[in-house]
């Protein structure tokens, strides 16, 4: 049974709820972060914490706890889970509005969810995502505006795909909630604008440091065509192959040697996180 | 005191609460409309409904409620309102959802609440609108992305201007929550793309046709430099005029006659609506 914490109340998710004037829920105003435990400790902490301040000052949202308070808060969670390990959920709103538009206190809830692992026939097999026309609003911040992907869903399953891959101009930015790379040779290529930086993301790019030559910069549909490999990177998805885009076939088609590698790595890494 | 519906429950509206795994409140993706109601009775009601339907079909969300049981709760809403005229407050989201991603069956949310008139000062001397560097995304759907304008707030408030007029491209398109007119000679010009069609612009050019040559389509900044007059349409504005747009001044300064001229169309026609 999972526990959330709404505005300083910890209670059971299911008796938790928001009133109707909030700014999230009337007006898309919210941000929120996402990310798991590994032997109950929460992965990347700090990185989360930054990321979620940064994107709470560039929605112009007070943050009304600290981190040491809300550290507290994901171990108290954590124990009332019952689990060892568990994925969290902060959702930060500009809160409850009179008038319907003016952000008077903003409402932070943080809730605890099981951990959905990516079957390990999309490990072997790699996953398809199809291209869409398409780029994030505020990219670098981590709103709650996933309007588009739910929005594809049916275009997503139609083409027996996994998820879209976003590009604008022949410029590939993103997943709909998840970064993206492609490996040729030695190097690794990841688009470095209209993404949200992604903690997965910059795990893997430090992990990969010795053995690649990163290059963070834009990224052309272009470049596909010549690319060995290619992977999407995010706290659910660690790192994931990706053999097909649309019609495309990446490389041979078949997970390549450089994302096994760089999943063993991350697995290394949080295994002894 | 006011009251709402929720899923077929009528209650105070403080007593609503929506459940944290909503995917209005989670992910941004739900649907509002608002409107007013007049001698007690709604608004332009077809007209609403009929774009209520449109934008729920177009966000693939089944509407669970038809349009009479819909009439017979907003009359069950004014009655208990205790008020004769009310403003009312759609919301669909994409309702509750295990996996915080997928559809399974929208929330739908009625409110009453208070009717906000514009001060009459600002119908005598005009506003002052900013312009922004923003289209909408998905404009013609009444979507709750809002985040623009909350975003924007300091900036609109140190410009003492009371919203933003988007335009991208050099292209006009609308108000952050209302429609957008230009009047040069006996022309009324209005945007066609990219904008939300209001009610109340579509009331607007209704009452013009006999007095005016309308014109719906593409607007230029450009144009904005020769109009007469420029004024914005919506169900708590009815038609306000601009008097200034950024540092630059429309017209004379002052309210013009024919923004005058169809505020007063308009409110002869809401007196016996």
């Amino acid at each position: 049974m999972h526990y959330g914490y709404f505005n300083g109340t910890i209670a059971p998710t299911d008796q938790l709820a928001v009133g109707v004037t909030d700014l999230g829920l009337l007006r898309g105003y919210g941000l929120f972060d996402y990310f798991l435990t590994y032997n109950g400790r929460p992965f990347q902490w700090d990185w989360y914490w930054e990321r979620f301040q940064n994107s709470a000052t560039r929605m112009h949202l007070p943050l009304l706890i600290g981190k040491e308070e809300t550290y507290a808060v994901l171990m108290d969670l954590i124990e009332r889970s019952g689990s060892v390990d568990v994925a969290f959920r902060f959702v930060m709103t500009g809160g409850y509005s009179a008038d319907s538009i003016s952000i008077e206190r903003p409402n932070l809830l943080i809730l605890t969810e099981d951990i959905h692992p990516v079957p390990s026939i999309q490990y072997e097999q790699g996953i398809k995502v199809i291209l869409d026309d398409y780029v994030r609003e505020m990219a670098e911040v981590k709103s709650t505006d996933y309007k588009r992907v739910i929005l594809m869903a049916e275009a997503i399953r139609a083409a027996r795909a996994s998820d879209l891959l976003y590009q604008k101009g022949g410029e590939i930015s993103e997943l709909s909630r998840s970064n993206f790379f492609i490996v040729k040779g030695e190097r690794l290529i990841t688009p470095d604008r209209h993404v949200l930086r992604g903690i997965t993301r910059r795990t893997v790019i430090q992990l990969a440091q010795t053995d690649f030559k990163v290059e963070e910069r834009p990224v052309l549909l272009s470049e596909l065509y010549d690319a060995d490999e290619a992977f999407t990177t995010s706290s659910t998805k660690k790192v994931l192959p990706i053999t097909q885009i649309g019609e495309l076939t990446i490389g041979d088609g078949h997970v390549g040697p450089k994302a096994t590698f760089l999943l063993e790595r991350f697995n290394d890494f949080i295994k002894n996180w």
